[in-house]
């Protein structure tokens, strides 16, 4: 088994509203920072995980976010993966 | 003035503890996928801004997040930064 380590984004579908980004925006505003035009806040997920190949570790994930980690309806996602090193004493 | 689009990451700290990921990890164990080893849950942020250059949308950005998308006191944050080409129609 090979350790690798995946950073997920999870972003909503363009179509979609995002009313805390529109509060961010709006928030910023009365801060001062009018040059600040659209926010969108997504969520970004740090997992580790063990597969025995990169293509393994790939159909994991997907199954990962497609069931728990994004709503499919509203929310894209992406992914990269880096296998990690093992450290050696 | 020119446009930029920063996409910014908000993680919590390594010393503080993420009860969330920690239910994503346990809930993934329950539906059968106990190769996951650790999950940490942040913010992803889309963000566009116009600035006259890269140094003061930097500049910009550092204020934004520390004093609005992330509590330094248990988040980092990092960013990128890339300028948005003008569409010329």
């Amino acid at each position: 088994m090979r350790k690798y380590q995946a950073h997920i984004y999870v972003t909503l579908r363009p179509s979609v509203l995002d009313p805390a980004g529109t509060a961010v925006v709006s928030g910023l505003q009365h801060m001062g920072y009018d040059t600040v035009e659209q926010v969108r806040i997504g969520k970004y997920i740090e997992l580790s995980l063990s597969a025995q190949d990169e293509d393994s570790a790939r159909q994991q994930l997907n199954i990962i976010c497609d069931q728990l980690l994004a709503n499919p309806v509203i929310e894209n996602y992406r992914f990269d993966l880096v296998e990690r090193e093992e450290v050696s004493a």
